[in-house]
């Protein structure tokens, strides 16, 4: 099937790619379907993690350590991003909030370990001041890093993924111009703006709402979210399903996420990975379709014909891009419904 | 049913109106309930269009066409502009979006031809720079038309009406900023903003949705290009309703639209246009209790009353304007339920 | 229970808090669970509606009062305020909006009275200019106030609580603008904004919107208020429920403003009052939930553990100090589910 997809695709396909508004491309990003919070002051439970097959594998400075282990954790996280195999899946390391006051001793245990994180994750960005500070920490943590390597002609990149947070009114309201600031920022090489997740437990909290299972209270963020990320070529990344037990309401979410641009949804246990990871792959009969719908309409292009009907409706060039966005994303995740 | 609203309404309706806060007035524009897209490159299907009946007929030179047919298309559309008799439908070409590099040819073709279409549809008009290039375009050929014009003491006017689409993410986030630029352009009477249409299926791709027919996928941006429109006093038209077969879920959703102020909705099959203008005029029922409500409210305001109650429920100033917004309406599109 | 509350939420609650992204604090704006209009040129409505219990009882000025009785109005509302005790309520006062004319002189009686409100509601805030005009009013008024009362070195404040509504297209495109304009407002002291209220009639008449009983033709709107207040510290306050027979539906609607974040709803009938009270009050099954929640986690911070399950979801900080601002409205508004 995948074959099938690269068939579709053609080698033209990188050279055309989707420009956004922006500037950027859709295309460079790594899939992140899954991103697992691991406690970081466990080396047992990050061990463990490392294996599970999720996109990404993020330790937990902040929500999953508690004040007193803060300090412990940095150090068992920096240990394991050096020692622990983490297979094919992006490491990455959740900070404590710029707010906290921790913020700054967790970015320089981080960013001046032996080995670097593919991504760090920044809770609660609220404000373009924040994204300024953030900025101006990179800019000496990872440009002294920088600076060394080439001295010492070492190997290895200095630079990391940046993935924010988006959890209260105000970082709703900020977002778009806390994505511009850090788009824009000199040193957005060392620190790419790639991904922002969307954290409904304190949204909520941040709107006084009283929450109420099984009604769609987060919905309205989430598209705001989706909508704000995907406008500037960045990958929106869900909100927690927090009873952890109930993997068929997850995997409905997970697939309602899909449905509104989500790229990905965050994980709180193992056992939440395969089903998101299965609702974020294109499944087989989206693969045949989206095949045989790119094949017909480059033959009627090619045939001079602009709209044509295909089971029973009519297609024209929009459809025709999602097709080959769903066939990009199978060839990707090497698709066919699998969870890993 | 006309007559009563024509009473109702009194002869000071025109002269009070709506101001928006823009400064604008929703009193001045055509019905827009239909719009129907027939492709440019088609002699004999424009000339079938053009007397459906539809508010809008919109000679397609983007999505309609193959590439091989564009130029074909540019001389068709144009000669049907000046030979083809549109009854009481509006004449309105769509060109191809700036981004694609027709959009010059396709406007100097339709701007410079021996009759102007009424309104001008723009694709993918996503930036604000977008604006810049398209009113620089107008300035050229449509000023050189107008004085042209003025020289041999023509009749008619070099003014079109711009219908703006509304289709990815980023559109979505400048929609304020786009519709500000062109109101406030200096040649905003050579190009006269009056409506926006929302694309659904671009807009879908550039959020990377993974549509679930069924759901409300797209309400979101449908509220929030509806609430920008409006606030700006411009004319929201609706998605596509894309399974031309099903004209009892068509109705459902023009009716939606029209809940969530929406002023009409783009078709593109001829069976689509009864259901989509029946469900965007004013029924019986709604003109009779509007006229009753207006002459309730307007009678208690002469006694000195300043609240009531209506059919059980507290009538106040708002819900007055509404009922009159209600019967010009009706007086617009010779309401009663009828599709034509 | 309250004192559960009490004792779970500890001495150090007032210490912390929670500040918002603006700056400001949730913690020190009252009750405003019902907002309850009463016509403000009948001194019997009045007398009546200031013995009801509804946390805020607004005198109208505006819809309730005909064009020929706005004078009388304010000399009944102005005289009110001085004579009729309204126990625990706040006392408000809606003038009529800036654009009615009307506004100046309603501003100048209510303003320059014996007995200031204790908030002001102001209709249809739609700009920056309107904030600046009325800013500017207030300077004028609660300016010269001021100045007497500390030559006379008389008692009491010359400082008014403002509310604004939302109720235009413009008006919530605006709301960020609008909010910043208030708060950085010179003259912040002497208005000082504190809540916003969403009005549905006048928003869906300026959409142009169709209603349709039964659907949530204005959640997003709702939504869209209840964020931008939020994220300022204010109050979002919900939509009148127009159909003061139907107690059931009413209830549910507050539930679901509750859920939304809304902090309390407009009444228009003494029967609405109870409903909408209960409905943004903690009920006893919440509070004791809460404060287990809140004793269990500080526990565990205790003991160095930092996520634990509790009732079978992984609790973090976030779903803790959710919890801990649901004690917080039991404790002031002497919870348990009465609506008093």
């Amino acid at each position: 099937m995948i074959e099938r997809a690269n068939r579709a695709l053609g080698s033209f396909w990188p050279l055309r790619g989707v420009a956004t508004a922006a500037g950027g491309s859709v295309l460079e990003l790594p899939p992140r379907r899954s991103l697992l919070y691991v406690p970081g002051d466990s080396d047992r439970k990050i061990c463990k993690a490392a294996g599970l097959g999720a996109d990404v594998t993020c330790l937990d400075l902040e929500d999953a350590v508690a004040g007193s282990r803060k300090e412990a954790a940095r150090d068992v996280a920096v240990k394991a991003l050096a020692q622990v195999s983490f297979g094919r899946s992006e490491r990455a390391v959740r900070v404590n909030s710029i707010q906290s006051g921790l913020c700054e001793d967790d970015l320089r245990a981080v960013l001046t370990g032996e080995a670097l994180p593919d991504a760090l994750v920044v809770p609660k960005v609220d404000t373009v001041d924040h994204v300024r500070w953030l900025f101006g920490q990179a800019k000496g943590l990872l440009g002294s890093r920088q600076r060394q390597q080439q001295q010492q002609q070492q190997q290895g990149s200095a630079s990391v993924a940046l993935i924010t947070m988006c959890e209260s009114g105000m970082g709703l309201l900020n977002l778009r111009h806390i994505f511009e600031a850090c788009l824009t920022d000199e040193h957005r090489q060392l620190l790419r703006l790639e991904a922002c997740i969307f954290g409904a437990d304190d949204y909520c909290a941040s709107l006084g709402m009283k929450r109420q299972p099984g009604t769609d209270d987060t919905l309205f963020a989430r598209r705001w979210v989706a909508l704000h990320a995907r406008a500037f070529g960045l990958q929106p990344i869900d909100q927690v399903y927090i009873d952890y037990k109930n993997t068929h309401a997850l995997g409905a979410e997970a697939l309602e996420g899909r449905g509104i641009g989500m790229a990905g949804k965050q994980v709180i246990h193992p056992s939440q990975i395969g089903p998101v990871q299965e609702a974020y792959s294109p499944d087989p009969r989206e693969v045949e379709e989206a095949s045989e719908l790119v094949e017909a309409f480059e033959k009627h292009q090619e045939e001079g014909q602009g709209t044509f009907t295909f089971r029973d409706k009519m297609i024209d060039q929009p459809t025709y891009l999602q097709a080959r966005n769903l066939l990009k994303l199978a060839q990707r995740v090497g698709g066919g419904g699998g969870g890993k």
